[in-house]
């Protein structure tokens, strides 16, 4: 059965198309640029040379339909006929309180995504059109929607409530979501299968650290708990969000500064973070070195950012009464040795002690980093949404 | 040596005298509805009746007239004459990055006080007018301010600044200062001297939880980090507070309620926390009377506000990397005893393990509430801020 994932910005479509009888990659690629004369296709074929195409793509639709020529392609195409793809899977990112699991796209779910567009005005709107434009081309396929907040919907109320007047939930459902469900749902599975134990026995913490980072606690296999929250601007500090700050801060500077809700939204969310502290970039790998040659601003966004993520750490061992794994995911947290490193060296009281030599090591392998005598099991688990994805769909097919 | 000490509300006087040659108070009183012609001050001295009267007070200044004209009332007067006032001690609530320690007010300390009064427009403008009014009555005493922000200025700047633009922290002195300083500083010495233990060698996590509410990391003595913010709305959920929230719920809600900036200021400090979810009373006594009597909301925000306390606690076990001292202390703290056995009960982790019975006992005293076998010691520590502020005054003079 081939499965094709797909996962649409407002101006991109990302696709990935499965094998699932042995979940082998066929091809992958991300056409950008969409809505302009200039739109890009990078596509690429596993053993074969990535392909560049740059041509005129007005709408998602239009880019679907280039998709497939490539994936139909008469001499470097992986499949013969778009009836070759049996289910499409697509990532949404905001399910509200709709969506606690993968579900078929029907007429129902779609209006049900459009209704949660509020809480996501810039995510849902183009994942709809994702949608739009794959069910024109593969009409007969089974569309599944896979969504960043369901694997949250376990957390308690208690969890995932904020202490505001309660008509803002009930007019507005504002609370907490959460996202990054199907990352952590994915690494938390891969955490107890490369541990050989079950999952329900499990405390874990996972920490999805990227240019967007969340944790979450899953216990039991469900999440009870996780960073981001309404909006994935809650939580740890990010690429470029500031993560948690006092709330009156808002206002604050709204008034001082002068400026439109919009404006305050910006800066929250893409001026701060590693590059607002820095004032260097958002990439770690850049502020790291910064930090290195010796700028002090660099060096204290990196020591906030440990901080922070080490605070979150301490609030979920609390939250779960005590720590089987702590697991780290994603950009950062797969590459960034040295925040792994000091993440973990002020956590001796919880039991966490890590063999710094192996965690030194650069591979892209699930793996252990803790020491034999570290009673927390501390690993590395490569993330795969997509694959993730595909899984969800399959199952429902 | 007799000490003053005042703490001042915009329309109001709170003022303690104490005999510093054995620390007990000769009187104590409020004064009210400054600025009214139906102004009442309370005045008590103990083992008297306490006195109510009620008359026109336009001003700080007249207040504090009334308040000298009745420690000095010739038939149930307490001192003889202004003149054996040997110091003031006033409570300035924020002394931004100006103050580490409490000093003795010149014109230079008025100046930084009244540059601080963006960060508190709510409270630095009365506590400067306590200031000038017990200045009047009292010119030959020394005046002492006692900030709520100084003891938090040891916090390293990874833990006090916010991941947002430097600009912000750099124009407004952005960054998290904390609050109730006095009242942890206090309570931590006293665990330490309870303890007999030196406190360089204590890791305490203090929690003040009253209508207001804070918790802090003292490690060795000092405050390495708060829970309280730039504001005191930073942290956990209150009486009438939020605590902290996804900072993208402000503007989201600023657009959708149509809220001015005041507006959503007072939302967030006035109508949310206990009385925001609960829907009944501010008072975690009222909260927890109805939550026995069945009431979801009254549970669910009980079980939220003892959830996010748990989850502060976790965050600064991990940020001190262990945990000696547990205590609890102020309005809550020091009387709520479910509080403190439901927030205990899930730390077990931790090496927490209260005595149930000892803990609902009622008392007003320092005392253990943890068993023999408990790894950290739990603590409930009455507060005494009058008192730390007349023996910070005490050193100054």
């Amino acid at each position: 059965m081939k499965i094709l994932v797909i996962n649409c910005g407002s101006s991109s479509i990302k696709y990935q198309l499965f094998d699932m009888t042995d979940e082998s990659v066929l091809a992958t690629g991300l056409v950008e640029k969409i809505g302009t004369e200039s739109a890009m296709i990078k596509h690429e074929v596993p053993g074969a040379e990535e392909k560049v195409l740059i041509s005129e793509i007005l709408d998602h639709r239009v880019g679907m339909k280039k998709v497939l020529d490539l994936l139909m392609d008469k001499e470097e195409g992986v499949i013969q006929s778009a009836d070759e793809v049996a289910a499409v899977g697509h990532r949404v990112v905001h399910g509200g309180e709709f969506f606690s699991r993968s579900v078929v796209i029907d007429s129902q779910v779609r209006q049900a995504i459009r209704q949660t567009i509020d809480l996501a005005p810039l995510h849902n709107p183009p994942n709809l059109l994702g949608i739009d434009a794959a069910q024109a081309q593969l009409p007969h396929a089974t569309h599944v929607a896979v969504f960043d907040t369901a694997f949250h919907q376990t957390m308690p109320d208690y969890a995932y409530m904020y202490a505001l007047p309660r008509i803002l939930y009930q007019k507005y459902k504002v609370r907490r979501y959460g996202f990054h469900g199907t990352s952590h749902k994915y690494v938390s599975q891969r955490a107890a299968e490369f541990l050989g134990k079950p999952l329900a026995d499990l405390k874990i913490i996972s920490c999805h650290i990227g240019n967007g980072a969340s944790i979450t606690a899953v216990q039991g296999g469900k999440s009870v708990d996780t960073s981001m929250g309404m909006t994935p601007l809650e939580g740890l500090m990010m690429g470029t969000r500031s993560g948690d700050i006092d709330p009156a801060i808002v206002p604050f500077v709204i008034a001082k500064e002068e400026l439109t809700i919009g404006e305050v939204s910006s800066m929250m969310n893409k001026h701060s973070g590693l590059l607002g502290v820095s004032g260097i970039s958002s990439d770690m790998r850049e502020v790291t070195e910064a930090m290195f040659d010796g700028n002090s601003q660099a060096k204290l966004a990196i020591d906030m950012y440990i901080y922070k993520i080490k605070k979150v750490i301490g609030s979920y061992v609390a939250a779960m009464d005590g720590l089987d794994v702590l697991l780290f995911t994603a950009g950062v947290g797969e590459n960034a040795s040295l925040i792994r490193e000091r993440v973990c060296e002020g956590l001796s009281f919880f039991g966490i002690e890590i063999d710094k030599e192996e965690n030194a090591i650069r591979k892209k392998e699930e793996r252990r980093i803790s020491t034999p005598a570290s009673k927390v099991e501390v690993l590395v688990i490569p993330t795969n949404e997509e694959l993730m994805i595909a899984r969800e769909t399959k199952e429902l097919v």
